[in-house]
């Protein structure tokens, strides 16, 4: 199978021995595997790959169809077109994952945008809806908005009811409202906007100093991305006033048990709404498997809207 | 009425016409009242009392004999020994307080005790049980034990089942033991402390930095005291690799509902032990209502183990 391999912070491409799914697992044959800035961590050498998981090869998200199932694995799985998150390796013609954690892609999508989901919607609800618990009518601030997991958290705050202020630096704002931003507006203007319930933090430190401010009563703010720092000089007294609660998480590194209850969770939530075309996933730009490099220089640029993708043709 | 009185950050003691309640409430005779942190800030011009309680007259909690009541009020209330907490003036001979709020205090306690027992027990009974959700066997770290709401959270703590660890820098290290800390140390030992489930911060971002790096996975941070400060140099990271969450509040601004529902766990949960001495107020010292400064004077002071209560002789 080809492979995108870290080597001393270069992406190589390598050959390797194809592996067979054991228990609990099905081989897929990948037709696309989204880029998140978890990539760009590993690659420079922080944020390493969880136990059990390839250790240098990137990628936390897939789509493809299976092509082998493990023993103990319902056979009715092959040939399906599925996606996941992954602890590492996705990017790669050939991924094992636990057949607990299979989505089955709606007909009709297409395979980069199938390639694009697992990781940013299933990390958007886990956030919004598990951990920061958002309710209708709620209203939430997204920062790092056009982003991959930005355009899936304002179409899922969107989906649950909210009233959802999407911030960013580009210039999206019309297509953020196309996806259900009731506003748009730079960091520089958060200090304008109306005490917020909830905030997905996406970029760090950076932006969140500037949201501390809004926070509403019994707030709940979340932190999933740092590009834009990680030392935030808190005063305590917000949160004694506000009585807010500030968490954090990464979805890499939790047990297999709750990534399969989050993907049945995603499964009944937001699959019937991916399925009718309510929820989508934006792509910035597809690049193929072969042509790393490529994908991550585009990646790491600001102003795109939406995911990068890398992908291939399906296997015959 | 007598009332210790905020006149331009001096205490004077003035006469004031004493009132009657209103439906609702009930009048108390006061036998004593605690002194909190509050109290100091609110002298300093900082922390106004909430909309609907006495604006220059300190004291959040005390006890005493109910002497009249409301026209809705259970007339059985007249005469009982009670005490509450209130949104201020709890400094003064008199005091009306919310039907709703009034604790029964247990046979034999001594009017001292009973007059700092109820901001520090509902205070830290709200922190470690309702908002941190301590469970047993949980461990549980306590910043400021030796204060009146530390030594209350130590035992309170110790009644939940958990794990105590008790700081202070104070030389009350045997005391605490008593009390129920399973260990005590220093803050500048804080470092060599287990991983702890949940942090109940009581002295501000001073302490509070130097926890950050003992958190457990899911971790439970309340703040409820800033007299360290209240600026926080906070790494994200910590909260994204532990998932755990940081919150904050203070009792006083809260509703007259809220605070009913807290009485009546702290009825449920901590009277009993209460009246069976398993529960304790720890007594730092008494000073007569009519000498407020040598009383505020003394709180200020570091070393203290448990409250500064301002007491007066129970009414004919």
């Amino acid at each position: 199978m080809l492979c995108v391999v870290i080597d001393q912070q270069a992406l190589l491409l390598e050959d390797r021995v194809t592996p067979s799914p054991g228990p609990g697992h099905v081989l897929i044959a990948t037709t696309a595997s989204g880029i998140n800035a978890a990539d760009i961590l590993q690659r420079r050498g922080h944020y390493p790959a969880p136990a059990g998981w390839p250790v240098d090869v990137p990628g936390l998200e897939l789509a493809g169809h299976v092509v082998a199932v493990g023993p103990d694995v319902d056979p009715q799985w092959m040939g399906r077109h599925v996606c996941a998150i992954v602890g590492g390796g996705a990017q790669a013609s050939h991924v094992l994952v636990p057949a607990d954690h299979l989505l089955v892609v709606p007909e009709g999508v297409a395979a980069a945008e199938a390639g694009g989901f697992a990781e940013a919607f299933l990390t958007a609800y886990d956030a919004l809806a598990l951990q920061a618990q958002l309710r209708a009518s709620e209203r939430v601030l997204i920062s790092g908005a056009s982003g991959g997991v930005g355009t899936a958290a304002v179409q899922i705050a969107r989906h649950l009811g909210a009233h959802v202020t999407a911030v960013t630096r580009s210039a999206h704002h019309g297509e953020l409202r196309a996806l259900g931003a009731d506003e748009v507006c730079h960091p520089d203007q958060v200090s304008d906007v109306a005490p917020v319930d909830v905030v997905l933090e996406l970029v760090g430190a950076s932006n969140l100093q500037l949201v501390l401010g809004r926070l509403a009563p019994f707030a709940r703010v979340v932190v999933i991305g740092l590009g834009g720092g990680n030392r935030l000089d808190l005063d305590l007294r917000i949160l004694m006033a506000t009585r807010a609660t500030l968490t954090g998480s990464t979805l890499r590194s939790r047990s297999h048990e709750e990534k399969s209850a989050l993907a049945q969770r995603v499964r009944e939530e937001l699959l019937p709404a991916w399925a009718t075309g309510a929820l989508r996933v934006m792509i910035a730009g597809t690049f193929p498997l072969t042509e790393p490099e490529a994908a991550y220089a585009f990646f790491a640029q600001p102003g795109k809207f939406g995911k990068v993708v890398l992908t291939q043709a399906a296997a015959p």
